[in-house]
This record gives C-alpha cells, sequence and structure tokens, in this order.
C-alpha cells in the first residue's frame, strides 16, 4: 500500500495537536546536503519540543500513513535525511528543539542528551566535568547526536574507543506505531531481552525516531604524543600497528596511513601546508597516543621508533617535539581531503577491508581500474580500523569532467574487489539513499529477508524514513 | 499455533536427510542445569557436524513446526538450554561437534571459531599467538562460545573489555527459517543495515542458531599488578574508582567490591583462606591494572595508594609483592561463592545498578528485606560495571529451609528496588526461563511489543527455543 501525502488536511490535524508553531513550511537548509546530490521535496517540517510531542506526531502520521523523514544536523553523506521527489511527499521531522543535556554523571561516566544535542556541546560538556565523550569528526560543530547514533558514526577515534555504538549505553526512542520506548539505562551489563538499542542504531532513522541518549564517557588522557613514520608499504604499516599495540596496547588513539599522491596533491594545491619530510615518501604513518599517567609518550613513541627500526619496518621518522609541531602533523593527515577537492576526484569509496587483506587490495583496485580508463588514486585513511578513503583521480591533464561517465563502472569495479575481500562498501558514512542498490547487491541474502521482515514486523505502514536503507515495496 | 512434537516420524525424517548418527537419544547430562531447578524432558538431540547440517535440520523443524532447544555447554544458569515438560516435547540441537578454530588472523586481531568451541580452548589459541581473548568466567573450561554469544556472557574482565557482545565482530548462524547468515566479517567498520550481529547475541537461541563466530582480540598485557585497599564504604569505593580511572585509563581489568559478611563466611567455612587483613574491614576493594609496557604496575598501585590515602578514600592497603600474594587476594573474592554455598543463601541475585545509586541501593534493600524477615545479606561483586552479587542468608543459628516460603517476597523486594533505581534484575545471566516473568513485569511495554513483533516476523511458526525470553503463545 502506497504511502499518503503529507496533505493539508493532515497538516491541519498535527497543527491541531500540537503546539503552535511545531508545524512549520521547510526552509531551503532542508532542501540541501553536503555532495549536492539530492534536493529535497518536503515542503514542511516538524519541530518538536518534547519526546511526547514526537509520539504525537508519529502515532497520526502512521494513522494517515503519512511518511516521516529524521532529521538531524543534515551533515550525513548518503543522502538519509533527505526527502526526495521519489517519496510522496513526507513530512521531515527535526530534532533541533531538543537539545538538552539532560544529566551529566561524572563518577559513572555516563551523560544523557536529548536527540538535537550537538555532537561539539556534548564533547564540551564532558570536559566540563574533565571527561571525554570520543566521538570526533569533521562535522562535529554541527552534527547532532541523534542522527550520529541513527548512523553509527566513526570518525577518527574509532581505534581506541568504537563507533557511535560502542559509546551509547542507551536509548529513548518513538517506535513507528508512537509508542515511546524508554530505554536510556546507564549500565554496563543488562542482559534483558533482545537488544533494541544496536537495533536502532544504524537503522538510519527507518525503524523510529531516537529522542534522547545516554552516552559513555571516558577518562581524558593525561598526555599525547604524535609520530610521523616513513614505511616502505602497507604491510610494513600494519607490522608496525602490530608492534605499537603490543607496546602501547589500548592507548593508542590514531593510526592513520597516507600514500604519496596525498601529499603530492598537497605540494600543488596547498602549498602552505608544512610536509614533514623533504623528499615525500611513498607511504607514511601518523600515530598519535594518548596516556594517563606515569607514561612520557614522547619517550615511548622514540622507543618503538627505535624497535621499528630495528625490524626494519619503518626508515625514517619525527616524533612531535611540541604541540605546533603535532598539529602540523595532524594539518596533512586532515587537509588532504581538501586538496582532493581541488583536484577534482571522479568517484569516492567509503570502504574497510581486512586488516590483512589491505597490502593486496590497494594494487589489485589499481590494476582493475586501468581496464576502466587512466587514473591516478589517493588512498589514505584510518587504517588502524582497517577503514580506507579509497579516491579514484583523472591522469594529469585530464579532467573530472571527461570521465564523469565512467562513475558508475569504476565504483562497481572497487565494491566488487571490497566484497570479494570480505570488506565493507560502507564503513562509516551508512546507506542511506546512495547505497540502496549497493546493499541488495553485496548484502547477504539471508541478512536482507531479516532486515526486510524486520523493518515491515515494527513498521507495517512503511512510514519511518521511506527509501532509506531499503528500497520502498520491498518490505 | 501450538507447536508439535519431535515425533518417531519427524525423527525418522531427520535421520535420512542427516549422516548417520547425528540425531540420538538424549542422555542425562542434557536433562540436567547447574542450579538443579530444571529436569529436561527431551527425549533427543541433534548433533550436527557442519552449518549446513544445522540449516537442513532447522528447515525440516520449521515445515513440521517442531520446537528446537540449541544446546552449548549447558552452564547458564537461568535454563535456557533445557527443555522442559511444558513444551511440547521439542528436539535439542547440541552444537559440541562443531568445534574448530577455523582460522586466526594475529595481525588482525581476530579469530574465528566455531559455535562449540570451548571458551578456554579460544583462550589457548590466543595465547597461542601472543594475544588474549579477554571473555572469562568461571565456566570457562566447558561453556561454549555459542552459547556464550547467545547470551551475551560477562565475566571478570567486562570493566576493560565489555561484554561477549563488544568482542564479537561477526555471526554466522542458522535463521528459524534454515537460511544460513553469511556475517562472518573481520570489520571494526561496517555500516551496511541493521545490526543482526547485536539481534542474536543476547537472544539466547530464540531467533536462531549461532554456528560460527569472529572474534576480538586483544594484546596482552606486559605486566599485571594487583592491590586489596580498605574503603570506609561503598562511596569511597566509587571516588577510588574514579581517581584509579584518571590515573590508569583503560587498564584497569578488575575492580571488585566485597562486604565483611564474606570474608566471615570465609573465616567461618574456609579457614584455608588466607584474609588479607588481621581484622576483617567492613568493605574491601580488590583491584588489578594490566599495563602494556614502560610502566611498573606495583609502582603504580603505589602512587595511587598514597593519593587515596590522601584523599582519605581508603584507611589501609596491601599490594602484591608476588605472583603468590596476587593469587592469594584473587582466591578471597574467587571462593566467596563457595562459602555462600556452604553457609546456603535463601536468595541469590543476580543485579547491576547505575554507579552512582548503589550507595543508596546497598542499605535500602536490606531496610526492604527487614519487612520480610531476619536476615544476613553478602554484597559483593563487579562493582567497576555496576554489577552486584546480592545474596540473602539466612540469620545465625536459622536454616535455609526455613525461609524456603518466602524466596519469592525476597526476590519481589530486591528486584522491586533495582528497577525503582533503573538497574537491571539480570545484568550477566540472561532471562532464559527463570526470569521470563521478571521480563513481563519490569521491562518496557514499547520495547516487549517489539520484541514479540521481531520474533513473531523472524520465527513465525516459534520454532527457536520456545519459552526462552519470551513467553510462549505472547508473540
Amino acid at each position: 500500500m502506497p504511502l499518503n501525502p503529507a496533505s493539508d488536511a493532515f497538516l491541519e490535524t498535527l497543527t491541531k495537536a500540537l503546539p503552535a508553531d511545531t508545524i512549520r513550511e521547510a526552509e531551503p537548509r532542508f532542501q540541501e546536503e553536503p555532495r549536492g546530490r539530492w534536493t529535497g521535496a518536503a515542503t514542511h517540517v516538524a519541530m518538536p519540543r518534547t519526546t511526547e510531542e514526537v509520539a504525537t506526531l508519529v502515532k497520526l502520521a502512521n494513522e494517515a500513513q503519512v511518511g516521516l523523514v529524521p532529521y538531524g544536523g543534515g551533515t550525513g553523506l548518503v543522502g538519509g535525511q533527505i526527502a526526495p521527489s521519489e517519496v510522496t511527499k513526507p513530512l521531515l521531522v527535526s530534532l533541533e528543539r531538543m537539545t538538552k543535556i539532560r544529566a551529566v554523571y561524572p563518577d559513572e561516566n555516563v551523560l544523557v542528551a536529548e536527540a538535537g544535542a550537538i555532537l561539539s556541546t556534548i564533547q564540551d560538556a564532558a570536559v566540563d566535568v574533565d571527561r571525554l565523550f570520543p566521538l570526533s569528526l569533521a562535522s562535529e560543530g554541527s552534527a547532532r547526536i541523534g542522527g550520529l547514533l541513527a548512523t553509527n558514526a566513526g570518525g577518527v577515534n574509532v581505534l581506541r574507543y568504537g563507533n557511535a555504538r560502542e559509546l551509547c549505553l542507551g536509548l529513548e526512542a518513538v517506535l513507528p506505531n508512537g509508542e515511546i520506548w524508554h530505554g536510556l539505562k546507564r549500565l554496563r551489563k543488562d542482559n534483558t531481552g533482545y537488544d533494541l538499542r544496536n537495533l536502532l542504531i544504524g537503522a538510519e532513522g527507518s525503524l523510529g525516531i531516537i529522542t534522547a541518549a545516554s552516552l559513555r564517557l571516558s577518562p581524558r588522557p593525561a598526555k599525547t604524543g604524535t609520530a610521523m613514520l616513513v614505511v616502505s608499504d602497507p604491510t610494513a604499516a600494519l607490522s608496525l600497528l602490530s608492534l605499537a599495540r603490543s607496546t602501547f596496547g589500548e592507548t593508542i588513539s590514531a593510526f592513520e596511513l597516507m600514500h604519496r599522491t596525498g601529499m603530492d596533491f598537497l605540494a600543488e594545491t596547498l602549498p602552505e601546508v608544512r610536509l614533514p619530510f623533504a623528499d615525500i615518501p611513498e607511504w607514511t604513518v601518523l600515530i598519535e597516543i594518548g596516556v594517563s599517567g606515569g607514561l612520557d609518550p614522547q619517550e615511548a613513541l622514540e622507543t618503538l621508533f627505535g624497535e621499528a627500526l630495528e625490524q626494519e619496518l619503518v626508515s625514517d621518522g619525527l616524533i612531535a617535539q611540541s604541540e605546533q609541531q603535532a598539529q602540523d602533523f595532524w594539518a596533512v593527515r586532515e587537509r588532504i581531503p581538501e586538496a582532493n577537492r581541488m583536484i577534482g576526484a571522479v568517484s569516492s569509496h567509503d570502504i574497510s577491508i581486512p586488516l590483512s587483506a589491505i597490502p593486496a587490495f590497494i594494487p589489485e583496485g589499481i590494476k582493475r581500474l586501468e581496464a576502466v580508463g587512466a587514473f591516478r588514486v589517493n588512498c589514505f585513511g584510518h587504517v588502524g580500523d582497517g577503514n580506507l578513503h579509497y579516491n579514484v583521480f583523472p591522469a594529469p591533464g585530464h579532467s573530472r569532467a571527461e570521465h564523469e561517465h565512467q562513475r558508475d563502472d569504476i565504483k562497481r569495479v572497487i565494491h566488487d574487489l571490497v566484497h570479494e575481500m570480505d570488506g565493507s562498501v560502507s564503513a562509516e558514512h551508512g546507506i542511506g539513499r546512495l547505497k540502496v542498490k549497493d546493499l541488495e547487491r553485496y548484502g547477504d541474502p539471508a541478512k536482507l529477508s531479516a532486515m526486510r521482515a524486520i523493518k515491515a514486523a515494527l513498521d507495517p505502514k512503511g512510514i519511518m524514513n521511506p527509501g532509506a536503507v531499503l528500497r520502498e515495496g520491498t518490505y
């Protein structure tokens, strides 16, 4: 049964049931997304102030069989927050008025926030009680915790602290039938029934709307150490990671791999970025450790460097001697995406691969791309998590526009290879609307039918984020 | 529609479809469980050798609508592995012939094991490649990984490494329709659809049979330090935990709280256990740290002790000066359950509470029990996780038998209080058959209806572990 549009009569019903000003016309900002790939077609947005108001509007939408598209900070990269015109005029639901930090429990390492709270606000609230909320990513100044959890966001600290999933102890959410699930537990251990929390995390709003979360805080590392080490190839990088893990245990906060292409791009487009080595090495690792007490991180990195030299895993290296130098090292890593944009990628891939397959994957991808055309590959990323950004650029002297028609072929070549190697075609961004077909192609058939059965069971009318994750009409 | 019994005709069908000797009479060991509370009534057990054989038998059971009770090591404490007579003669499915370690990837910190592999075998396989599989609990010599994951087992290392859930990267499982889900990913990041892995973990076999798992290994801490510290009360213990966390970060492997009642019981029943302090303190904390390199754990614990003395969090303490002394400290903690059994508890409770509620919970529980009768409470456990064993004993000179009729009242008083304080009535043991009514009483109604909808969607005939977690006929 197809969805009904959010008609004037339906909006009128909502307006009567909810406080004035809850239902509004959708401003242009709701129609845009960071990659400019979709333009939203929702005419209205609901801005509830309380969980009860969310429940009221979901209940009415369920009765009227009108689609709802939950909206967090709007920073998603796969279009999950967009109401595209293919879907019968759904209603956006923005959580931006539910931004309270409801409670902080420093001794429990727990913070309870409403879904609309911005990530950087939560980070600051944790610092205020001398704690760390370790989720950290480029969009932290505008991404909201509800959306970050709905998409199981990753970021730079996953190696040490896990994804958003691992940072969440409990949820409050409105399920598709309008019932409120009061699941804001603050417990480390709770084995009472099915794991509804993890089911909603990563469901991208297709099984309900997260309204609040209890989040796990960590102690703040007292001291940080940063180093840039030159490795001969990805195999050496992985051995270095192994060695670093035996030496430092859980204190490695970041372990990033960069190919020389990224630094070449920086030299070409952003000459103000200080490159650490006079000759750009083929492969460089950026490692950061954060220790709590007793250890001198610089000394520890020196020991690692010495041992890695002896084992011939690294050939050169620099250990940051000051906060400024550490920032310079990070600038290299963090400005590569900017350089990439200036060069202009034909196709970008957010993939993950089992660690031991990475050394074979990187050259094999390049080889297979040769059958499509002449490209340059910039491969870099969170190698400690097996998460690579594998971005494909035109050969020097050629433009992105020339290759526009090959984008789908390139994606297919890379994603097929990722799939063959037991990897994931969406490591941290999710499925949204962009990768629905990839999920159909690469997803395990038994898992897909279980997903469809769950969707049909919890949301029989299909009102929650229609068209995201699962194609409409397939459940 | 009620289930059909595993009739002779059905067993005959299975026997034809599967290799000889797969279907056997159930020996007495399958009818027993550690607490002696249930006696199983299954006459037969299937012992498949491969995932495909599991799939075949689930498919046939689903067609015939015959109940299946998955059986791991049989060590569960809530009766989830037992086929009681209330259920229409189901078939047991023991995974004990599927015990292979399929692969070990030391550089990835990953090990892939079949569901029937015994925990200690997996621990040993990790040590063989100089890694740690940190799941550790009393029954590790007989518990099997499939059951440990199905029940999301806890144990002594949860504070540092998480529950079984956090140690699992991927699953292979047979779903109730007989389809095999090939989900043995070895990835740290994979955001492609609903989290079926975490849904099966903790579902106690009621949504499918786990046949294999990819497990997360850790580096082995190079050195360990252990201390016994005397605190005035649980509030001081929690402040000490906070201080230890700021000092040691993630390196705290255990943080256990013990009340003097436990040591009194030891002195009374097991005089050979060496108690660390001449006068038994009211409250004692056992702390263990494991560090990877650079740090001297004894020195670190001395620093903590000094600072805790200064802040008046502790009044006395001992830091183990040898491996033997560390073992003596642990013997105190580990033999308390034995002493408990010799004294004879009227009722035991596996509960968790938000950390900051613990100081209020302990005396309030004692106060409320006074309305039921005169009891002694031995409260001890994994306080770092908020997980307490809150065990209720007769007053001196009285017997357990005198209080037998009050057990349900005692459970009600304690569980009601736990629920009021936002805790969990099953921290690590699960629901099984023992706590089905507790789940109905204390579970969130919206979550319960979502659970029933999921159960009905994935297992419409209700064949998977009937009567466990959810009462038959309620989904």
